[in-house]
């Protein structure tokens, strides 16, 4: 884990006048529509630089959060509200092992790896699983083994789960599976977008002796926007829906 | 980090009857209205097991999840989704230093602990204190530092933090000491139960240089009862109301 | 529609010290645990009264509201929430001739009426048939048609249908029938608690040409505390799930 | 209230192909990218129409929702949502006197005239004033009073209210006026939309004898997709916040 390494590498710079974003490589020179910085002001620890124009913008230090936002997204990315609460209704801790089917473009996969002590992903398509090889490589994450395959063909060699996860249409092909390789007591989360596909997962649970379905959550984030004269929810900024989440126990 | 020798010492017992969880240790007969277990039966690998007067109980191991949820508990603590947001948000690893203030019975640093490389937690009072000290011996917790007394004092000489949080009524007595010992463009996350705090908070936040208010967040969570027959939102088991989470950064 | 005869006969009492809520009626003395007040000083026009034992009392008149509140409750009630956004969805306005199946204890019933200028209602069950009638006589509510018995019998003689209000677990009965009685455009609405009953529900809608299905709702409610000390949601008095509104038309 | 009479004149059409609702004047010949009606087919029984490209439509009667969706927008309409919990929490019916201050673009003033006996509303400026106006005479509307004017120099002389709607940032300019024209026990209902807002108001309200103050409410919308195979929330369709809602009552 070395991503503070990185960390000396991007800026953050908010601009006074128009509140911009912008992230900024210290080893180059930033340009944008609001003027030009040297690297050499990028590197100095100021709070408040000045473009050749003269604008204004606060500089700080990007954070993980930050370079993570950075990192190639190619399918629809899992968002921070959803993966906090598998973290902590499944109390993932440094120990873990966990196992991911469906690795998207490696958001979840790298947010575990910086938290369970390996992260073992699975990812069918070619593509994908490029992207995801690039990001990791990006992020400098190291506990990660990337496969590219069908865990429905490899579930049954995996040893050890501390954590299943499934972000995939149809789970109950890995579920049906022997999953001796999940220790007692542990969960496999499944994220779903639709009831309906919900509902099939929790039939085919019930009918097996060695899964227990726990509960099924929904998190929704709502964002405010508070100041000296206003305090209300921000106008569409709320975010959708993205998933709900299952969570079953190996028994 | 052994919270791998615990979970040998207790079993979930769910009963086919009643759906009733019971939390069973296995180095004691277990006893219940539906019936009594001999120990022996507790450190068995049946997944099945039926008590003396023959009711059929599912069993399994307690997973960290249930080892957090049996500390005893002094103060509001803060919930799973609450938690969750807070790591994900701030991109929490293995590598983190976690300051908090306002312990209150442990359940953020015994989550915490779990994840971050240290943790060092202030409580000020002595009830709360004594509790999160025999709370974090239950889970058998080494990484946290705890110190009975009040961060405003202590917060000018901690070092290389790299997320400080505060579950406090009123955080700016803290913000307005010398942060020099936060990370530049690290988070400060500021635990707050009602709108008018905030309103006060982001007024102070925006008059000193040193600190960028980037977000505030409430997560709501809704559990959902989803069979063959039915799908709907549970009823009456939705978590309440619980506070919003203010995103602050060190610049 | 002579509800305003019906207000002089109930005033609200708030005691000052326990924040209690009570309702009197102004033709009897009053009686609590925080005192006793006699009638005729219920008919005063007095905005603060004391009890006999000096308990303080803020004292106005009931609403059309509280009146609605007091009907005899048999099966679960249809709240302001979901009744509001049925009347502000389908637009209903004082021509209106609203059809109703499922009359439960008259909560909607009343609602309506108070509103729509005709109201046919249609209760299968005798228990509710009784105590609709009942709340009905006491709201001294005229413009609405009771009858005991199966809409489904009864549907293809209705005619002038503005609104078809269907409050049962299965509408599709109904829906197979000739429903040439509802006015072309027009809208019936399905109050419906599981994803699954809408499933099949939309399912049918969409194997038929003579109906269009439009939107799916659901309304949630938040209760607010907000003083000069405190403000955040209320703990504890979210009102829960109730049902899915699903406005169909028919064409 | 003759909208019965305006609704021959608008028919829906929707696309087969392309999902989209086209409103079509019956009175003239139908022009779209999809193709061209003649208006003796309009005026047809016909619930499958083909444009003269061969595109099929589903047709059908506009509704008053329709009718109202079409109305000149200036302001920002106040939605079903908010509108109809208004109507239902304080029971407003066909005998109401409603006077409104704000009327926007008339969006809530001709739903209440749908339902009340009678409306006065009072709109300060002057674009507004024509803009309501015009809307009301498009829908035909004949129950309101429309007057150009401050309400905080009107509502001494108002008599006989049962209901005060207030859209309009401080409401505390009319509620310390003399309200006695405002029936006893009955709703004065303000829209807000910033938590710092209510906050002043309910300061204000402790503080006088002749308010009560009963609720804060937050309707918040959530629109499902639900088909044969898909069963979730829509995305990017939510409704955002777009005000609280506060309940005080006149004593």
């Amino acid at each position: 884990m070395n991503l503070n390494n990185n960390k000396s590498k991007i800026k953050i710079l908010i601009s006074k006048k128009t509140g911009k974003t912008y992230y900024s490589d210290i080893l180059k020179d930033f340009h944008c529509k609001e003027g030009f910085i040297k690297k050499e002001d990028l590197s100095s620890n100021e709070r408040i630089i000045y473009s050749n124009i003269n604008r204004e913008f606060l500089m700080f230090e990007a954070s993980n959060y930050d370079y993570a936002l950075k990192i190639k997204r190619g399918p629809q990315i899992i968002l921070p509200k959803d993966l906090g609460y598998i973290i902590s209704r499944t109390r993932v801790n440094k120990e873990f092992k966990i196992v991911e089917a469906g690795g998207g473009s490696g958001g979840a996969t790298s947010f575990f790896a910086g938290i369970a002590k390996k992260v073992h992903t699975y990812e069918i398509i070619k593509e994908n699983y490029e992207l995801i090889k690039k990001n990791l490589e990006y992020l400098k994450i190291k506990n990660v083994k990337l496969t590219k395959g069908d865990l429905t063909e490899h579930i049954e060699k995996e040893k050890d789960i501390d954590l299943l996860f499934l972000d995939m249409p149809d789970p109950k092909i890995i579920l049906e599976k022997n999953l001796s390789g999940i220790k007692n007591g542990h969960y496999i989360v499944c994220y779903l977008p639709s009831i309906s596909q919900i509902s099939d997962l929790v039939n085919f649970i019930e009918s097996v002796e060695y899964l227990y379905f726990e509960e099924i959550s929904e998190i929704i984030l709502r964002h405010w926007k508070i100041n000296s004269r206003i305090s209300r929810p921000e106008h569409r900024k709320e975010i959708d829906h993205t998933a709900f989440l299952v969570f079953i126990r190996k028994i």
